[in-house]
C-alpha cells in the first residue's frame, strides 16, 4: 500500500509500505476513507522534535473495516468506523471513568501511521465506533475531525466546565481551538470569546458560534477579557496552544473558582506555584480521551447538527501529502485532509 | 487590650494594643473566646517571610459580638460567631459561586491580628456566621478549628472531589492535613491513606478516620500508594504542605482523571507543564473559601457529629503565646489554642 513517511525535517514522501495485517486477535484492519495532517505532526516535520530515520506518519482516521481478529466481537467488516489516536480497551477502570487516552492497555496510533491506504487498529472493540450505516461523502470530513481535533476541542470545553450561561474564552485559533468554539456553543455557553488575529480563522470561529473576537494577546489579551467580563475574568477558559505564554494567558483570564481546560501539548511550560495557588482556578487537561465523546459526536455529525469538517480548508490526494504539510507549516491551511 | 505582636523572628510579645473600634458601618467588634497559632504564622516567626517592625498576629477567631456598625443587619451583639481569615461580603458574584476568599471586597484578617482580646471584623454580615445559641465550653476548640484549619481541610477534600466510594490520599500531617482526613471521612471516602511519620499525628489521623498510614515519602511514597491502589493511583489526593516535593508527590499519587486538592501555601513551587499534561489529573486549590463551609461545619460541631477541636494539643493563656509558638516551631505541638 501507499503511505506517508517522514525521512527528515520537511522531507515527507509517499511510498510503498507493507500492507498492515492482523497481528493480535483483538486487531482490525481498516481501509482509510480519509486521513489528515495534525498540528502535532508539524513538531517532527519542523525538526523541533527529533526525527530518527524514516517514520510512518498520521494518527487520525476514518474508514471501512476490512478484516477483524478472532477476538473482535462488536466491530465487523464492512462497517464505517471512527477511532482516536489512542487505542483503548474501553473496559478498564480508567476507561470506565472516561479517561481512555490513559487506558491501562493504551497504544499510541501514531506509531502505526494512518496517512496511508490501510491501517491496523489495536483493541478494535474498545477503540472503534461504527457510524450508523455508510455515511454520505460530505459527512466524511466531519467524522474525520471527530477522530482528533473535534474530540480534543470537545474535551477541552468539558474540562473547562462549559455549561449553559457560562462565559468562555478560547486561547488558540488552530483546528482544536476553533472546534472548541463549536463545542462550547453546543454545550450551551452564553458568550464565547475567541482569541485570534487571523481573518480566516476569526471567520470560522464566528461561524462555529463565537460571539466576540479578541485580537490582543498576553497581558493585553488578559486585560481585554477582564474588561469584557465585569473585571472578573471568564468562567471557562480553553487553552489550545501549549506554550508558557498561552497557559499563563489562560490562567490569568479565568475568574477565581473558574475552570481552565488545556489541551495544547505542553512545550517548555513551568507553572509558578504561588500564582496558580492564588488564582483559585481549576485546571484540567492533557491528551484528550476522545473515545469518551465519539458516540455522541458521530451522532451530532450524522444528523447534521454540527459540521466540524469545515476546519479542513485544503483537500489533497494522499500522494500529495508533502504539499499538505507545507501549506500547514506556512499557515496557508488550517488543516489538510488527505484522500487515499 | 492585650494582644500578641511579632517584633522580629522568634520574638513574640503579648502587650497592650489599642482597643479595636467600629471603623466602617459594616464592621463588628468581637470579644475573642479563643484564638490560636497557625502553621502559616510560623513563616514570619521563623524569619522565612521578612518581618518589618512590630506586627499584630493571628487570623483565626471565635467569640461574642460586642458591637456592630450601623449597616450590619444579620449579626447582633451577644451572638457567638465564627469567621474565616478573609472578610467577604458574601454577595458578589465570586462569593455566590463559593469563592469568598476571593470576594471582590475581600480583606485579609491577618492584618487585624486576632491573637488578642478583641478584634474588629470587616463586612460582618458576610463574614461572620452565628452559632445556634451560646456553645458549651468544650465546643469552643472545634468551632475555632472551623475558622481556618477545618475549613481549609474541608475545602481541600471538596477540591479533591472526595465522594463515597473514593480512595483518598492526604499529603501532610499538620492540622490541615489531619482535618482533611476528618473531612474525607465525613464526605464518605472508602479508604483514606494518611502520609505521616509522626506517631502522635498518625494516631490522630486514625482517630479522624484514616484507614492506612503511609510512612514512605517522595518516589517511595508514590510507589507505595500505587501498590495500595492496584497500580492506578488514588482517585483523590489532598496536598497540605506547599513544597515542590509535596506537590509532585500529590500529582504522581493521583490516577489519570483523578483530582488533586491543594491548600498548602506554595513556596518555591514550579509545576512542569509536560508532566502535568500527561498526568491527566484535575488540579484545584488555593486559599480556602472557608466561609462557604461554615454553616455546615458549625452544625456538625454543635450537634457533636465531628470533633475537630482535637487538633489542639496545647492550650495556653494568651499571655503565654510565645510558648505556644515555640512548641509548634519545635513540632512538640500540632496546634496551640490561646485563651484571651
Amino acid at each position: 500500500m501507499r503511505g506517508a513517511v517522514l525521512y527528515a525535517p520537511r522531507d515527507i514522501r509517499v511510498e510503498d509500505r507493507d500492507d498492515p495485517r492482523i497481528e493480535k486477535p483483538t486487531d482490525a484492519v481498516i481501509r482509510l476513507a480519509a486521513t489528515c495532517v495534525c498540528g502535532s505532526d508539524l513538531w517532527p516535520y519542523r525538526g523541533v522534535e527529533p526525527v530518527s530515520g524514516p517514520v510512518p506518519m498520521g494518527h487520525e482516521y476514518v474508514g471501512v473495516v476490512e478484516e477483524t481478529g478472532r477476538d473482535v466481537h462488536t466491530i465487523e467488516p464492512g462497517q464505517f468506523v471512527v477511532g482516536s489516536f489512542f487505542a483503548s480497551d474501553n473496559t478498564c477502570e480508567i476507561c470506565q471513568a472516561g479517561y481512555q487516552s490513559r487506558c491501562v492497555h493504551a497504544e499510541l496510533i501514531g506509531a502505526i501511521g494512518t496517512q496511508a491506504e490501510f491501517a491496523r487498529i489495536p483493541l478494535a472493540d474498545g477503540t472503534l465506533v461504527a457510524a450508523p450505516g455508510m455515511p454520505s461523502d460530505d459527512l466524511v470530513p466531519g467524522l474525520l475531525a471527530a477522530s482528533d481535533v473535534l474530540g480534543t476541542g470537545w474535551f477541552a470545553a468539558v474540562a473547562a466546565d462549559v455549561q449553559p450561561g457560562k462565559t468562555v474564552v478560547v486561547v488558540g485559533d488552530g483546528a482544536v481551538g476553533l472546534l472548541a468554539v463549536l463545542a462550547a456553543r453546543q454545550l450551551g455557553a452564553e458568550r464565547i470569546m475567541a482569541m485570534s488575529r487571523h481573518e480566516t480563522r476569526q471567520k470560522l470561529a464566528l461561524d462555529f458560534g463565537a460571539t466576540d473576537i479578541v485580537t490582543e494577546r498576553g497581558d493585553e489579551g488578559v486585560a481585554r477579557i477582564k474588561e469584557l467580563t465585569n473585571g472578573l475574568g471568564a468562567h471557562c477558559v480553553i487553552e489550545a496552544v501549549g506554550t508558557q505564554e498561552s497557559m499563563m494567558q489562560a490562567i490569568r483570564a479565568t475568574r477565581p473558582g473558574g475552570h481552565v481546560g488545556y489541551v495544547g501539548v505542553a512545550h517548555d511550560v513551568a507553572l509558578p506555584g504561588d500564582e496558580l495557588f492564588f488564582s483559585g482556578v481549576h485546571l484540567h487537561g492533557g491528551p484528550a480521551p476522545v473515545r469518551r465523546f465519539l458516540p455522541e459526536l458521530i451522532e451530532l455529525i450524522c444528523n447534521r447538527t454540527i459540521d466540524p469538517g469545515k476546519v479542513f480548508d485544503l483537500t489533497l490526494p494522499l500522494g500529495r501529502a508533502a504539499e499538505g504539510y507545507r501549506a500547514m507549516d506556512e499557515r496557508r491551511a488550517i488543516k489538510t485532509l488527505l484522500r487515499p
